[in-house]
C-alpha cells in the first residue's frame, strides 16, 4: 500500500483575513485530509474553518504537538499516514517547524520513508527581514535571548561585535511582555551606526515597521507594549 | 502631499503555477502600482502577467536593481513614491531582498519616511527548512560556500562542528553546475551522525526532498544535476 504524505500547511500570523497571506492551494489540500498534528486544537480548528475546510470538525483526527510534547507521545502520530491518509502538520501561527518544535514529527516522517511536502505561508521572520532594510544574504535567526539581565547584555554585545566583524543579521524575538524592557537594553548596549528594525503586528491592520541606526532610535520615545515583535539587527 | 508605499512582492520559485504559492491579495497590489523596481524585467513582466495585471505593461515603468548596481544608479528609484506613487519591489525568483540584493532600496525608503509593506510569499529557504526534519529554533541562511576546494572543505569542517557545538542550523546554495561536486564534500566532510537535508524543485512538479543522516546518504548514490537546491545542515 502507498504510504501518505506529511503537509507542513502554513496558519496565519494571527490575522482572519487568508486572503492576504495563505495562496489558494491550501484550501485543495486540506479538503483531501482528515489526520493533523497540531500545535494547538483551537487555533488550527479556527485555521482550517477561515480556510474553507468543507467537512465538520468532528470527522476529523487532530494530535497534539508542543513544547511539552515527549518523543514517546508521538510515536503513534504517523501510523495513519504509512497507512496511507494524509496528514497535515499546523502550528500555532505562521510556517509548521519553524520557531516551533514540529521539525519531531518531520524526522521521523523522513525516518519512515514518508513524503514531506513544505507549502507556502506567511513567515514573520521572513517578513521581518524583508522590510529591515539590512542584509538578507547572510542572516541567523537565534530564537529569544537570555531573561537574566547580566546574560542578555552580553549577549546583546556579542551580537554587536558579531555584526560588525561577520556582517551576518541577526533575528530574535521576545515574549511580548518583556518587549520594551529588551529594545532599552539593545538601544544602550549596541553600536550606534548598526541598524535595528522591529516589525510590529505582521500582516496586520496595525502592522508598523521602524527601522534605523540605534543612534537614530535612541532619539526617538518607541513604546512596543505587549504585541508580538521581531526584532532584525544589522548592517 | 501623502509619500506613496514600497511594497516588496514575492514571485514563485518558477513556477507557472501561481495558486500553489502565492496569496490572491497581491493581484489586488499589483493592480495599483505602476512602478516597479525589479531584479530582472522578463521574470517581472512573467510574474505580473500570471498574477493577473489588468494593465499592459508597456504602461508600467521598470528599474533595475540587481547586483550590478551601484548605489548612484538607484538615487532617483525612489522619487515617484516620494511623489506619492506607490512601488513595487520583486526578485527575479521567491521574496524580495532575501538573498538577493533589494535591501539596499528598502534601507533608502525607510530613511525616506516611505513606509514598507512586505507581503508573503513562497521562499524556498523557509520551505527547504521545515522541510528538512532539523531544528528550526535557531538557524543561520549563510548564502555560497567558498568555490577554492580547500577553502569550502574547511568550511564544511568548521559548520560540522559549529552544529555539534551550537546546535545552530546551517543553511547554504549552490551555483547548480557545481550542486554534485559540494554534496561530494559534504559528505566527505561532515561528521556521520548529523543530518543533510536536500531540497530540490521546491514547488515544483519534480520537487523532491532527501533527508537523512551523512552516514545514511553517503550510502545512497544521489545524483543532484544541475537544478535549483537548497542544502541544509543540522540536528
Amino acid at each position: 500500500m502507498q504510504k501518505g504524505k506529511l503537509y507542513l500547511i502554513p496558519n496565519t500570523l494571527g490575522s482572519d483575513d487568508l486572503s492576504r497571506v495563505i495562496p489558494p492551494y491550501i484550501k485543495e489540500v486540506i479538503n483531501t485530509i482528515e489526520h493533523y498534528i497540531v500545535e494547538n486544537i483551537q487555533t488550527a480548528a479556527k485555521f482550517l474553518k477561515l480556510a474553507g475546510i468543507n467537512k465538520p470538525l468532528r470527522e476529523l483526527t487532530f494530535y497534539v504537538l508542543n513544547a511539552k510534547s515527549k518523543e514517546s507521545d508521538i510515536t503513534t502520530y504517523l501510523d495513519e499516514t504509512e497507512g496511507g491518509k494524509d496528514t497535515g502538520l499546523i502550528s500555532e501561527a505562521g510556517l509548521p517547524c519553524i520557531a516551533d518544535p514540529g521539525s519531531v514529527i518531520v524526522k521521523m516522517a523522513h525516518q519512515k520513508g514518508i513524503q514531506v511536502v513544505p507549502l507556502s505561508g506567511p513567515s514573520s521572520i521572513m517578513l521581518a527581514l524583508m522590510a529591515s532594510g539590512v542584509s538578507g544574504q547572510n542572516f541567523a535567526f537565534i530564537g529569544y535571548l537570555p531573561i537574566d539581565k547580566n546574560a542578555r547584555v552580553k549577549k546583546i554585545k556579542g551580537l554587536g561585535s558579531k555584526i560588525k566583524q561577520e556582517g551576518q543579521t541577526q533575528i530574535f524575538i521576545e515574549a511580548p511582555h518583556r518587549n520594551d524592557k529588551l529594545l532599552a537594553d539593545i538601544l544602550s548596549n549596541s553600536p550606534g551606526d548598526i541598524i535595528l528594525s522591529i516589525s510590529k503586528n505582521l500582516t496586520m491592520e496595525t502592522e508598523e515597521i521602524i527601522s534605523g541606526t540605534i543612534e537614530q532610535l535612541r532619539n526617538k520615545n518607541i513604546i512596543l507594549g505587549k504585541e508580538p515583535v521581531i526584532f532584525v539587527l544589522g548592517k
